[in-house]
């Protein structure tokens, strides 16, 4: 929407490529049932109940011009276990980023759950790394990667090789009735596969220290980061440091609703 | 979405109440068949071809916790010529909002087409009133009144009142299939009411400036602001500055598709 | 600076006025000896030891063409006990504000301690006022007002009665030498009159909250911040929202140095 | 300012480096007369009145604890002819920069003409570097580079060899006497000495725009953007596109006063 004018450009000049991706993932092992209990069904836990928060700084984004915005996203390890099909991969609890353009066409075309924050580009000092996000002038999240080493290109190569098939992204797309009541236009799960490659990769020890907010100061947000706050970090897993690209349109792999 | 968390807080902390906002509005008659390219049938444009240009600075939002956010919104005097109902009012075309919240919640629930710019709040300096709009450091318009002259009380009080059953805010809800492509997910005529009481009004001379736009420089909206850029302004119509408040939630009158 | 294209304007379209302010003060009494501690000679701690936190939104600012800025001052409650003159006021510690060009301006000519911090605009939800400022998205403070009662235009008459001749605003001009090493290019205790008239007052309870940061937080300013929040509050005094205007330009009295 | 806090941390965290800037580089002859207008005595145009616009993402900055900013300078080839040395170099005429801590720091410190405006990211799409800068909503300056070729490692040697010793960078340090009338308390010729040190090295095509302003858009800053506009191109040079990192602080070369 607007409809009315015409769909957005797409020709030539744009694709589905992000060209510069200089992401921090920070996991960490929770408690199952607290994070079962976010997870519509036929989704559940995977055999680790591992939280992943990441952020990605994105530049030179095809389809904005050569434009960028940065992102924290929140995924839970699950498999998706339905009728016709089983998948091993994540399940997008939150996005937050800080451009308003992807997060519409986020929610809308692929039922990713993305919403705003203000979220400066990270800050590396001393071998630190740092980012956070807010909305409203109030903390949701920080997050800092510390000690860092370097991934030789085979152990790159291993892993992206021991993830393949493992790594379906998933979320629920939900649209509402119009006004809100009744039953809703769209309540679906969904899979939206895209592509990352790397060219480095650095693990090293994170945290994340998530807010507790009240809705006084966050009004549309309080309820979901006062959820993440909630679930207890039971232990960290090898925090990662990668630079590299993003593919979202893959001509085999498309966003579509789970069956 | 994300719905996993469950709803946005609605109690009695909250409301549809926008206690504080101050509007410039400035109305033109442009082409008739010109505009009536981006009306879908089975909307037409009114007896008078007429695009209305409005900025609003909304302060004191209920739902909001008492923050607030400024808007551009640019509607077209229509008539809804439906099968059923047969109704005279406004068509959005678009509105720009500085705030991401209350985008998600017009477009998911109200189907309204609001996407965002940089609204800067409005300058007020030696009586001159004016405002602007940019998205990635490219400005999409500049509004400014000048020459104010207060309304008095009963002039306000009848120019409502001759307005009252003609002014249904309409528009048209679309939501893409998952993925992007197929058949719409949602795909409608809707009307949307509020209710504005004004404390002062203003009449004066307005005047807008749209600028003429690149897919390098806004990729997302210079289709939108070149279309709007290219509707001639034939005449302006009396500008209005006003204060006073809206109430988005009616109890007898709701957001629903039109028949 | 830049010197070499001439001074900015200043002519008929320009003046000293702020035409539309509206203030949050929150002023409590504190260690007279911390607080002490921040004030070179001859400035003293006055008879009480009282800090003063105010917020301004300050709007229809002439000499920006109207536009406006917000801002968060501290100030101490001191006499100046020069040796050719002495005054009751009170001195400027700090004043966060969220636009350059009134911090280049207050800083180069009246010597005034403006450093930058984002500054959202208060907000005002169910008679409670709130507002906080932040940079490189770490808050500094929260500022709360609730309980409001309005005070009668006699009572307000008569407290701007008593504080004439009284309410000095002074701080510590400063400005280092080419590199920063050697001898202060300026080093001198100033005063900067201006004059707010106001239109509605009210009273209430009032609380801040001053965070704890580190140097990686808040590199250019947690020093500041970590003294502020180690003065303790030890008894908060009656607070007050105000609006109306303020000139920073008056005949008679200017910026100068004190003696 | 505020120095009754102490001054700012320097210590082992921090240094004059900035471990990563990407800068866009356009030079262009222009007209002589036009140009020496801006240039106090004793600085003269040098042998080619050649104006110099540039762009920088500095990133990794230590002394802001690794967080960043971008600026565009712009500065004047120019030989000053002083009574006891002569330098060939360029004189900045002006930096826009978007972030407040260093402007301060190099106005007051360095003598550095800094002003604010928003300057967001470079973007860049096939192959094409742009980025701009405005104020209040109005745009200063686009900039763009095209068609890149990179410089091989000994032609840039070559060219930082042939720069050596030639490319003092020198402005005009002003400060005005308190309350702004009367003698300055700061006004002199300085240079500010600083080491770039370059990774890659590319050429190309550049241009830029600069817009034509009123006091209303940009009341602080329109008479510099209005004489930087009026200064005509004549010819470009080789635009340049550069990454590498800058220290600002040499241990045998500091800020200092000209004789």
């Amino acid at each position: 929407m607007p409809a009315h004018f015409g769909p957005r450009y797409i020709g030539e000049k744009t694709s589905g490529r992000y060209h510069d991706c200089t992401a921090m993932t920070v996991s960490y092992l929770t408690d199952r049932e607290k994070l079962a209990a976010y997870l519509p069904a036929p989704f559940e836990v995977a055999e680790e109940a591992v939280v992943t928060v990441y952020y990605v700084c994105n530049k030179q984004v095809d389809w904005l011009a050569g434009h960028g915005y940065n992102m924290i996203a929140v995924n839970a390890a699950v498999v998706y276990n339905g009728e016709q099909e089983q998948l091993s991969g994540t399940y997008c609890l939150v996005i937050w980023e800080n451009l308003t353009d992807p997060i519409l066409v986020g929610r809308e075309v692929q039922g990713i759950p993305k919403i705003y924050a203000d979220i400066p580009e990270h800050s590396i000092h001393g071998g630190n790394w740092s980012c956070n996000a807010s909305h409203f002038g109030h903390k949701i999240i920080d997050i800092a990667i510390s000690n860092l080493e370097p991934l030789s290109a085979e152990d790159v190569a291993a892993g992206q090789q021991a993830q393949e098939g493992k790594d379906h992204p998933m979320t629920w797309r939900y649209m509402p009735a119009i006004g809100g009541f009744g039953e809703a236009a769209v309540n679906e799960p969904v899979t939206f596969p895209s592509e990352n490659n790397f060219t480095d990769v650095w693990t090293g020890e994170g945290c994340v220290d998530w807010a507790r907010l009240t809705w006084e100061q966050n009004p549309t947000q309080y309820h979901i980061v006062n959820a993440l706050q909630a679930l207890p970090v039971l232990a960290y897993l090898p925090a990662l440091v990668t630079k590299g690209s993003t593919n979202l349109v893959l001509p085999e792999r498309w966003t579509r609703t789970l069956r």
